[in-house]
């Protein structure tokens, strides 16, 4: 059977925010029943695990709202509409940081939650760092700090690193690293 | 310098569906400035990494309208209200793949993107399955497949894994069972 879904209509008028967009479809299943999907649409993110020679990772912790608590987070943020997820990448990491890296290596790209958001998080890996200055944007307020590999491991392991993308990020660097 | 933002007002009737509600706050920023936050909230998710004494995995491709793809992904769900995700992964568990056990390992609780959603994705790790027969939701289609843990480690290690909760629950049962 094609599993696949199919749009009849769309109403996407619902919410035009600057970080996000709401629509809902009308849909056709499979086996000819409709319903509808709620979707968030987003343009996307990237998140860098950057690790020194020392097997330092630089580390940011910041006031979530969403989440009512202060994350540790490797440096991310939003790309622009139809922006590199690579270039945005380097952007972020030297704007969060200070730090910059002539190269990233791919790490993956994944849905956060593919059940209703279109949100993609590309994963990067940095090193060769080089130290240039930090220039955060206006309204981003976080603190950096350095962090070894593998306590940063042995911490998701005791399930207490608690964003996915950081989580996903020390895991493929450690395996990595080693 | 205290990071968190503080709430003045919010705008909460902006969208009430059945899988996510949208609000605005209006903020106060560490440094006085105003700005504002826009916010999903959802009752939260549970994905559950099942693996059989033969060390296959129970994955479910499904379409996921959100992603124009069909994904791989861990038998996963969202909670209803209030719900506890350990009973929650027990249920959907059974639902999808129509297996049960009598103990689910905790793997962490994650944000799938605390930027703007308070979404937390309970992981849980599941052996000793019995069969007892898939029923799913009305509305839902899926189809189950086995595959070896060692293949889906492979996968995540190629950035061929595309679920943010899938590639946490591969990497961290890896780690677990070797």
């Amino acid at each position: 059977m094609d599993l696949k879904e199919k749009i009849i209509s769309t109403r996407d008028n619902i919410f035009d925010g600057r970080i996000f967009h709401v629509k809902v479809h009308d849909i056709e299943l499979p086996d000819g029943k409709r319903s509808k999907r709620e979707i968030v649409e987003h343009h996307g993110g990237v998140g860098v695990i950057a690790v020194t020679p020392e097997r330092d990772v630089l580390m940011v912790t910041q006031y979530r709202i969403a989440a009512d608590e202060m994350m540790l987070e490797i440096p991310a943020g939003k790309l622009e509409k139809g922006e590199n997820p690579y270039d945005a990448g380097m952007r972020e990491l030297e704007e969060e940081t200070g730090y910059t890296t002539d190269k990233l290596e791919f790490l993956g790209e994944y849905y956060a939650t593919p059940g209703y958001c279109t949100e993609k998080l590309s994963i990067y890996l940095a090193a060769d760092l080089k130290y240039k200055g930090q220039h955060l944007d206006p309204g981003e307020f976080l603190n950096v700090t350095k962090i070894p590999l593998d306590k940063l491991y042995e911490m998701v392991m005791q399930n207490e690193i608690r964003d996915c993308k950081t989580a996903i990020a020390i895991l493929k660097a450690k395996a990595i690293l080693g």
